[in-house]
């Protein structure tokens, strides 16, 4: 029965690096114990998501050239929502957990996949960004808002990052 | 019973044009599905509620005044939380959604209020930053932490945005 | 029982000052009411645990170092997540409260603490920011992922803030 689980849902709304890995250690966390686990990744979180240097085939309008040139591409190049100062901050982030041994986000990413933490990416949100499929990683769903609602209401916990 | 609707309330904290549109586009879905909304409204989040260029009778404190002034003043001057760029990347997603037939967040809110979304502004953060009920839109409702709490406790989806 | 209980959780992962009030505000509000409360505090939220001015015995790494000397050490020295302006509008925003008889951080904090608010500073962010137990203020948690999720499973409230 969908009342017994410890279902948990989180939109992640911003693109930093360091919501992102809180984000993730959250969502692997709860795969691990076994539960369901859905991330919807909506307007900046959706960089998260994209491949580095991908050419897409469509045809793009001059905003959505722009916004995809300046949006970070994918894990490695995001920022820090604090102290970030033009990228350094999020480069010393990413030193120090390597000499501590803890997971970078792509490996982060890689342990949900491989936990069945199920990864939708906001339709709505790569319209408006002219964000295309191709340029997201592989293995994810494509969903809007009803999607979202539809776990969230089976969820334990919902959270928006 | 209240246990078996899918009540949703969200704290919107955030002042942000795209935290806005997320909140309302939540907001809007749930209650479309007949769930019941309550949108509680702080800090920036209450600028989002603020009608344009309204003068109130209140005589307030030079500080009010000032925060007054430097906050946005509704949904038409709120800035985004990422590359917002002085105000020319909230244009440019205002364009891009329009261009797209996408609600904007005036259209987002009136809808919020035809599904009959309970918006509330949060008393405490309009007194310590100076806004009267003058000065903010009509229809919605007012109250404190109590006012929040209770809703959350009777909903499956709570969120701070 | 359990699914008798309000119970509520919060992951503190902002350090600014205005989202640190509403957190206790809202943890505060809770506990008051008879609730359980759990913040987790985990990476820039630690912050707002941090002593002045303490020197810890532990030999730090330079970036330990210089990420310790360049966040913000306690309530004192938080600044706010919009309109900061170099500290100016903390100072305005601490003023205000002040004139208004509005509770400030710290003695929001103690009171945190006199209602049995839980809170649990992440071990894993500690280890990442280099910050030793002895930089904490005292009466208080520790633990990792599974602490927090353990809490949040058994609450009908869970905030990301």
């Amino acid at each position: 029965m969908a009342e017994e689980q410890n279902n948990t849902t989180m939109v992640v709304f911003s693109g930093d690096l360091d919501k992102a890995i809180a984000s993730f250690i959250i969502a692997n966390g709860a795969a691990a114990m076994g539960d369901k686990v859905t991330m919807f990744f909506t307007f900046w979180g959706l960089n998260i998501l994209r491949k580095e240097n991908v050419q897409t085939p469509k045809k793009k309008a001059f905003m959505e050239k722009m916004f995809g040139k300046m949006m970070p591409q994918g894990p490695d190049k995001l920022g820090l929502s604090k102290m970030n100062m033009g990228g350094m901050g999020a480069k010393m982030m990413k030193k120090v957990m390597k000499e501590k041994n803890i997971s970078t986000l792509p490996e982060l990413m890689e342990m949900a996949k491989g936990l069945g933490v199920n990864i939708v990416a906001c339709t709505m949100s790569m319209d408006v960004l002219g964000i295309d499929k191709d340029e997201l990683i592989d293995g994810i769903d494509y969903g809007g808002v009803a999607t979202y609602l539809g776990e969230a209401y089976d969820a334990k916990v919902n959270l928006f990052i």
